[in-house]
Protein backbone atom coordinates (compact mmCIF):
# COMPACT_ATOMS: atom_id res chain seq x y z
CA UNK A 1 0.00 0.00 0.00
CA UNK A 2 3.16 2.43 -0.41
CA UNK A 3 4.22 2.39 3.38
CA UNK A 4 8.02 1.48 4.29
CA UNK A 5 9.89 0.80 6.91
CA UNK A 6 13.30 2.48 8.02
CA UNK A 7 15.15 2.87 11.08
CA UNK A 8 14.10 5.68 13.44
CA UNK A 9 16.05 8.80 13.34
CA UNK A 10 16.17 11.95 15.89
CA UNK A 11 13.49 14.03 13.52
CA UNK A 12 10.92 11.17 14.14
CA UNK A 13 11.12 11.23 17.69
CA UNK A 14 7.79 13.59 18.26
CA UNK A 15 6.03 10.96 15.82
CA UNK A 16 7.55 7.97 18.20
CA UNK A 17 6.09 9.62 21.27
CA UNK A 18 2.91 10.65 19.90
CA UNK A 19 2.28 6.82 19.06
CA UNK A 20 3.78 5.70 22.33
CA UNK A 21 1.29 8.38 23.86
CA UNK A 22 -1.25 6.61 21.25
CA UNK A 23 -0.78 3.31 22.72
CA UNK A 24 -1.01 4.15 26.09
CA UNK A 25 -4.21 5.23 25.68
CA UNK A 26 -5.77 1.54 24.00
CA UNK A 27 -3.80 0.40 27.39
CA UNK A 28 -6.45 2.71 29.06
CA UNK A 29 -3.27 4.19 30.87
CA UNK A 30 -3.98 7.87 28.96
CA UNK A 31 -1.94 9.57 31.80
CA UNK A 32 1.45 7.01 32.22
CA UNK A 33 3.68 8.81 29.60
CA UNK A 34 5.89 11.18 31.82
CA UNK A 35 8.96 11.38 28.59
CA UNK A 36 9.00 13.77 26.44
CA UNK A 37 10.83 14.21 22.66
CA UNK A 38 14.20 14.89 24.59
CA UNK A 39 14.11 12.10 26.80
CA UNK A 40 13.71 10.52 23.75
CA UNK A 41 16.38 12.13 21.80
CA UNK A 42 18.91 11.67 24.73
CA UNK A 43 18.02 8.63 25.06
CA UNK A 44 17.88 7.02 22.02
CA UNK A 45 20.77 8.63 19.93
CA UNK A 46 23.98 8.66 22.79
CA UNK A 47 26.88 7.18 22.32
CA UNK A 48 25.20 3.39 23.83
CA UNK A 49 21.87 4.36 22.85
CA UNK A 50 19.44 3.01 25.38
CA UNK A 51 16.54 1.79 22.46
CA UNK A 52 16.45 1.45 18.43
CA UNK A 53 13.45 2.23 16.24
CA UNK A 54 12.23 1.27 13.03
CA UNK A 55 9.45 3.45 12.08
CA UNK A 56 6.46 3.12 9.24
CA UNK A 57 6.12 5.78 6.64
CA UNK A 58 3.15 6.59 5.03
CA UNK A 59 3.05 9.71 2.33
CA UNK A 60 6.04 11.64 4.65
CA UNK A 61 3.57 10.48 8.01
CA UNK A 62 5.11 8.35 10.53
CA UNK A 63 2.13 5.77 11.20
CA UNK A 64 3.98 3.23 12.77
CA UNK A 65 6.43 2.44 15.12
CA UNK A 66 8.63 -0.47 16.70
CA UNK A 67 10.58 0.48 19.81
CA UNK A 68 13.26 -2.14 20.74
CA UNK A 69 16.25 -2.86 22.91
CA UNK A 70 18.86 -5.21 24.37
CA UNK A 71 18.30 -7.61 27.10
CA UNK A 72 20.22 -10.24 28.67
CA UNK A 73 18.54 -13.84 29.24
CA UNK A 74 20.42 -16.11 31.84
CA UNK A 75 19.04 -19.03 30.19
CA UNK A 76 19.67 -18.12 26.40
CA UNK A 77 22.49 -15.02 26.29
CA UNK A 78 21.80 -11.70 24.33
CA UNK A 79 18.15 -11.17 23.65
CA UNK A 80 15.97 -8.38 22.37
CA UNK A 81 13.43 -6.80 24.04
CA UNK A 82 10.38 -5.36 21.86
CA UNK A 83 9.07 -2.54 24.32
CA UNK A 84 6.48 -1.00 21.91
CA UNK A 85 4.81 -1.91 18.35
CA UNK A 86 2.48 0.66 17.43
CA UNK A 87 0.19 1.31 14.38
CA UNK A 88 -2.01 4.03 14.48
CA UNK A 89 -5.57 3.97 14.54
CA UNK A 90 -6.57 5.06 11.07
CA UNK A 91 -3.50 2.84 9.45
CA UNK A 92 -4.32 -0.74 11.39
CA UNK A 93 -5.31 -3.95 9.92
CA UNK A 94 -2.71 -2.66 6.31
CA UNK A 95 0.27 -5.11 7.00
CA UNK A 96 1.72 -2.14 8.90
CA UNK A 97 2.63 -3.76 12.09
CA UNK A 98 3.51 -7.18 10.86
CA UNK A 99 5.91 -5.48 8.48
CA UNK A 100 7.30 -3.52 11.53
CA UNK A 101 7.52 -7.17 13.39
CA UNK A 102 9.20 -8.82 10.74
CA UNK A 103 11.66 -6.49 10.69
CA UNK A 104 12.51 -6.53 14.29
CA UNK A 105 12.55 -9.90 14.48
CA UNK A 106 15.25 -9.72 11.20
CA UNK A 107 16.91 -7.45 13.25
CA UNK A 108 17.28 -10.02 15.80
CA UNK A 109 18.50 -12.98 13.55
CA UNK A 110 21.22 -10.51 12.25
CA UNK A 111 22.73 -9.70 15.49
CA UNK A 112 22.42 -13.46 16.34
CA UNK A 113 20.25 -13.25 19.34
CA UNK A 114 18.53 -16.79 20.73
CA UNK A 115 15.24 -14.62 21.92
CA UNK A 116 12.79 -11.75 21.01
CA UNK A 117 10.39 -11.19 23.90
CA UNK A 118 7.97 -8.54 24.73
CA UNK A 119 4.90 -8.13 27.29
CA UNK A 120 0.61 -8.35 25.84
CA UNK A 121 -2.21 -7.51 27.74
CA UNK A 122 -4.10 -10.53 28.35
CA UNK A 123 -7.10 -9.09 26.93
CA UNK A 124 -5.56 -7.94 23.54
CA UNK A 125 -6.98 -10.91 21.59
CA UNK A 126 -6.09 -9.71 18.36
CA UNK A 127 -2.47 -9.20 18.84
CA UNK A 128 -1.87 -12.58 20.56
CA UNK A 129 -3.86 -14.66 18.35
CA UNK A 130 -1.22 -12.61 15.57
CA UNK A 131 1.67 -13.36 18.14
CA UNK A 132 1.13 -16.91 18.56
CA UNK A 133 0.34 -17.47 14.48
CA UNK A 134 4.23 -16.40 13.97
CA UNK A 135 5.17 -19.23 16.46
CA UNK A 136 5.66 -17.16 19.40
CA UNK A 137 4.91 -18.49 23.17
CA UNK A 138 2.51 -17.01 25.88
CA UNK A 139 3.63 -17.43 28.97
CA UNK A 140 0.85 -17.16 31.45
CA UNK A 141 2.23 -18.02 34.47
CA UNK A 142 5.22 -15.38 34.42
CA UNK A 143 3.80 -12.14 35.89
CA UNK A 144 5.34 -8.79 35.99
CA UNK A 145 6.45 -6.83 39.01
CA UNK A 146 7.21 -3.18 39.01
CA UNK A 147 8.62 -0.79 41.56
CA UNK A 148 9.07 2.83 41.13
CA UNK A 149 11.24 5.40 42.78
CA UNK A 150 9.12 6.95 45.17
CA UNK A 151 7.52 3.62 46.42
CA UNK A 152 11.90 2.69 46.75
CA UNK A 153 12.50 5.55 48.43
CA UNK A 154 9.79 5.13 50.73
CA UNK A 155 10.71 1.44 51.03
CA UNK A 156 14.41 1.98 51.65
CA UNK A 157 13.45 4.81 54.30
CA UNK A 158 11.79 2.07 56.74
CA UNK A 159 15.36 0.55 57.55
CA UNK B 1 24.77 -13.51 59.93
CA UNK B 2 28.40 -12.77 58.82
CA UNK B 3 27.70 -12.46 54.56
CA UNK B 4 28.22 -9.63 52.76
CA UNK B 5 27.14 -7.95 49.34
CA UNK B 6 29.77 -6.92 46.39
CA UNK B 7 29.74 -6.30 43.17
CA UNK B 8 30.34 -9.65 40.76
CA UNK B 9 34.04 -10.03 39.29
CA UNK B 10 34.80 -12.23 36.18
CA UNK B 11 35.77 -15.29 39.28
CA UNK B 12 32.33 -15.39 40.50
CA UNK B 13 30.85 -15.56 36.96
CA UNK B 14 31.51 -20.23 37.71
CA UNK B 15 29.16 -19.42 41.12
CA UNK B 16 26.87 -17.43 39.20
CA UNK B 17 25.98 -20.24 36.38
CA UNK B 18 25.61 -22.62 39.25
CA UNK B 19 22.85 -20.41 41.05
CA UNK B 20 20.79 -19.45 37.73
CA UNK B 21 21.08 -23.24 37.28
CA UNK B 22 19.44 -23.83 40.58
CA UNK B 23 17.07 -21.35 40.22
CA UNK B 24 16.17 -23.37 36.69
CA UNK B 25 15.50 -26.38 38.73
CA UNK B 26 13.51 -24.14 41.05
CA UNK B 27 11.91 -23.08 38.03
CA UNK B 28 10.93 -26.16 36.25
CA UNK B 29 12.98 -26.01 33.42
CA UNK B 30 16.27 -28.02 34.51
CA UNK B 31 17.58 -27.75 30.87
CA UNK B 32 16.74 -24.46 29.74
CA UNK B 33 20.28 -22.65 30.87
CA UNK B 34 22.09 -23.22 27.21
CA UNK B 35 24.39 -20.88 27.97
CA UNK B 36 28.03 -21.06 29.88
CA UNK B 37 30.63 -19.26 32.07
CA UNK B 38 32.79 -18.19 29.48
CA UNK B 39 29.19 -16.14 27.80
CA UNK B 40 28.82 -14.58 31.52
CA UNK B 41 31.91 -13.14 31.13
CA UNK B 42 32.21 -12.67 27.61
CA UNK B 43 28.79 -10.62 27.94
CA UNK B 44 29.24 -9.30 31.46
CA UNK B 45 32.94 -7.89 31.55
CA UNK B 46 32.93 -5.90 27.97
CA UNK B 47 32.98 -2.13 27.17
CA UNK B 48 29.37 -2.33 27.01
CA UNK B 49 28.08 -4.63 29.82
CA UNK B 50 24.97 -6.39 29.27
CA UNK B 51 24.36 -7.21 32.70
CA UNK B 52 25.59 -6.34 36.19
CA UNK B 53 26.01 -8.51 38.98
CA UNK B 54 26.17 -8.47 42.86
CA UNK B 55 27.24 -11.25 44.87
CA UNK B 56 26.32 -12.61 48.25
CA UNK B 57 29.85 -13.83 49.94
CA UNK B 58 29.59 -16.34 53.20
CA UNK B 59 32.51 -17.83 54.52
CA UNK B 60 34.33 -17.75 50.79
CA UNK B 61 31.27 -18.96 48.75
CA UNK B 62 28.94 -17.15 46.84
CA UNK B 63 25.70 -18.40 48.42
CA UNK B 64 23.37 -15.43 46.32
CA UNK B 65 23.44 -13.40 43.47
CA UNK B 66 21.26 -10.64 41.47
CA UNK B 67 21.95 -10.15 38.21
CA UNK B 68 20.03 -7.05 36.32
CA UNK B 69 20.78 -4.60 33.17
CA UNK B 70 19.50 -1.65 32.08
CA UNK B 71 16.10 -1.05 30.15
CA UNK B 72 14.10 2.04 28.47
CA UNK B 73 10.11 2.34 29.18
CA UNK B 74 8.46 4.39 26.52
CA UNK B 75 6.34 5.56 29.81
CA UNK B 76 8.84 6.09 32.33
CA UNK B 77 12.52 6.48 30.57
CA UNK B 78 15.36 4.26 31.94
CA UNK B 79 14.41 1.42 33.77
CA UNK B 80 16.66 -1.45 35.60
CA UNK B 81 15.54 -4.97 35.07
CA UNK B 82 16.01 -7.76 37.61
CA UNK B 83 16.60 -10.67 35.90
CA UNK B 84 17.71 -13.19 38.22
CA UNK B 85 17.52 -13.35 42.33
CA UNK B 86 18.55 -15.78 43.88
CA UNK B 87 19.66 -17.82 47.33
CA UNK B 88 20.99 -21.34 47.24
CA UNK B 89 18.79 -23.66 48.77
CA UNK B 90 20.84 -24.18 52.14
CA UNK B 91 20.86 -20.29 52.56
CA UNK B 92 17.82 -19.05 52.06
CA UNK B 93 15.59 -17.59 55.24
CA UNK B 94 18.33 -15.97 56.40
CA UNK B 95 18.00 -12.15 54.86
CA UNK B 96 20.66 -12.77 51.92
CA UNK B 97 18.01 -12.45 49.21
CA UNK B 98 16.33 -9.38 50.69
CA UNK B 99 19.66 -8.07 51.20
CA UNK B 100 20.70 -8.57 47.28
CA UNK B 101 17.11 -6.66 46.66
CA UNK B 102 17.99 -3.85 48.31
CA UNK B 103 21.26 -3.93 46.96
CA UNK B 104 19.33 -3.21 43.51
CA UNK B 105 16.47 -1.01 44.85
CA UNK B 106 19.68 1.14 46.10
CA UNK B 107 21.52 0.87 42.85
CA UNK B 108 18.50 2.32 40.89
CA UNK B 109 17.99 5.46 43.07
CA UNK B 110 21.76 6.24 42.74
CA UNK B 111 21.07 5.64 39.20
CA UNK B 112 18.41 8.38 38.87
CA UNK B 113 15.59 5.06 37.67
CA UNK B 114 12.84 5.81 37.67
CA UNK B 115 11.30 2.07 37.86
CA UNK B 116 12.83 -1.62 38.82
CA UNK B 117 11.06 -4.55 37.17
CA UNK B 118 11.29 -8.26 36.80
CA UNK B 119 9.12 -11.43 36.48
CA UNK B 120 8.13 -13.86 38.92
CA UNK B 121 6.14 -17.10 38.66
CA UNK B 122 2.13 -16.90 39.82
CA UNK B 123 2.66 -19.87 41.63
CA UNK B 124 5.99 -18.58 43.89
CA UNK B 125 3.49 -17.18 46.82
CA UNK B 126 6.55 -16.50 49.04
CA UNK B 127 8.45 -14.34 46.38
CA UNK B 128 5.38 -12.44 45.56
CA UNK B 129 4.60 -12.24 48.80
CA UNK B 130 7.32 -10.86 49.58
CA UNK B 131 7.73 -8.02 46.82
CA UNK B 132 4.59 -6.90 47.71
CA UNK B 133 5.49 -6.00 51.35
CA UNK B 134 8.09 -3.85 50.01
CA UNK B 135 5.62 -1.91 47.77
CA UNK B 136 5.86 -3.40 44.59
CA UNK B 137 3.16 -4.04 42.16
CA UNK B 138 2.30 -7.36 40.15
CA UNK B 139 0.60 -7.25 36.99
CA UNK B 140 -1.75 -9.87 36.17
CA UNK B 141 -3.10 -8.25 33.23
CA UNK B 142 0.31 -8.58 31.21
CA UNK B 143 1.65 -11.86 30.00
CA UNK B 144 4.97 -12.52 28.72
CA UNK B 145 5.42 -13.36 25.00
CA UNK B 146 8.81 -15.37 23.41
CA UNK B 147 9.95 -16.13 20.50
CA UNK B 148 13.23 -17.86 19.42
CA UNK B 149 15.45 -18.29 16.84
CA UNK B 150 14.46 -21.36 15.40
CA UNK B 151 10.96 -20.34 15.23
CA UNK B 152 11.77 -16.53 13.95
CA UNK B 153 13.88 -18.67 10.89
CA UNK B 154 10.93 -21.07 10.27
CA UNK B 155 8.46 -18.14 10.52
CA UNK B 156 10.64 -15.94 8.44
CA UNK B 157 10.90 -18.12 5.70
CA UNK B 158 7.52 -18.71 4.93
CA UNK B 159 7.70 -15.40 3.37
Amino acid sequence: MGFYIRKGKKEDMASVLKLVTELAVFEKEPDAVTINVEDLVNNGFKENPAFSTFVAEYKNEIVGMALFYNRFSTWDGPSIHLEDLIVTEKYRRKGIGKALYDKVLKEALQKGVKRVEWAVLNWNTPAIAFYKSTGATLFEDWNICQIGDKKIKHYLSKK
